[in-house]
């Protein structure tokens, strides 16, 4: 009962840190979305920061997660990083205000919060990276820098956290598909 | 003289906005760095949204300006894409102050100067479409999607906003050299 409260303010939190910015929300707006007195919030969390850090946390931990398990299968580098495309970009735009919240408000939490966000991001990176080197290793991918690679297919994948919507054109699976292709074999006739 | 004194407040402005956000930058905060008096301030600017206006439509516009330039230049649309691609990752690079108020705090602009922005900023990604639907009807590139094409490439290279650090290992050009190479030829060994 107190936990689906819980969700329900979290949920009002991800609503309105993405439409109006985390600075601009005030704890006020939170409790008129939910239908409590602002006091009564307090009852369910510590703080609006609370709130920031774990919309955020629980968002970077899904990717991590996803990607920990395509890297572990017995499959080619190449098919990790298909995989790794897909995977992210389909997670990116299938919870828009949630991604939205990781990267566009992580930087407004204060110092030990943010630093758990960056070791998850880091610890993520560090994943994409060994994908990367693995297929450079084993001649499946050209050489170059693992790291600025994974740097920036993750930030090609990231950045439809502005554009894509949901109804449009294409499905965002389609899209996925799209961009791995675009990646894996360039854009020009060869 | 009065426009020196813009200058250094719109300098100012742009350093603590990098930093700490739009939101929690005061006027206050500016005068001090800049040594005035608050009151002083609006002598120069009518306020700290002004700031903000004029420091996202001066960034964008810099892009835009490039980016035609090499539209109509008498070159295959490889060329061109490649040209843009090294263009847009060194100017992101180039300045990252000023990149990270245009990609992170436009939105914190109210409706009108707002507006303004998106304005531009779609004009800008029309250019990279054209570029390649180009490259798609010439048969150099790939067919698909010029819109999704160029918006996936343009996040490959905003990203760089959130990770580049000058001083490290590579200057921007030869990343920027490197994504360019990365998206023409794509990854994998063919």
């Amino acid at each position: 009962m107190e936990n689906s409260k819980y969700h329900e303010i979290a949920e009002a939190a991800v609503q309105l840190f993405n439409k109006k910015g985390y600075h601009a929300t005030s704890m006020q707006d939170i409790a008129d979305y939910v239908g409590l007195q602002k006091g009564s919030l307090y009852h369910y969390i510590s703080s609006k920061e609370e709130l920031l850090e774990r919309i955020t946390s629980e968002s970077i931990s899904g990717f991590v997660r996803e990607l920990e398990r395509i890297v572990k299968k017995d499959i080619s580098a190449k098919e990790k990083l298909e995989q790794a495309i897909l995977m992210h970009f389909t997670r990116v735009t299938d919870n828009i205000p949630m991604t939205t919240i990781l990267l566009r408000e992580s930087f407004s939490l204060s110092d030990d919060p943010h630093e758990l966000i960056k070791k998850a991001t880091d610890h993520y990176l560090n994943l994409w990276s060994q994908i990367i080197e693995e297929g450079m290793k084993s001649g499946e991918f050209k050489s170059g820098d693992p790291r600025i690679a994974a740097l920036t297919i993750l930030g090609s994948c990231n950045w439809a956290y502005r554009w894509y919507q949901e109804g449009g054109k294409y499905e965002n699976v389609e899209i996925a598909k799209y961009v791995t292709n675009m990646w894996i074999q360039g854009i020009i006739f060869v």
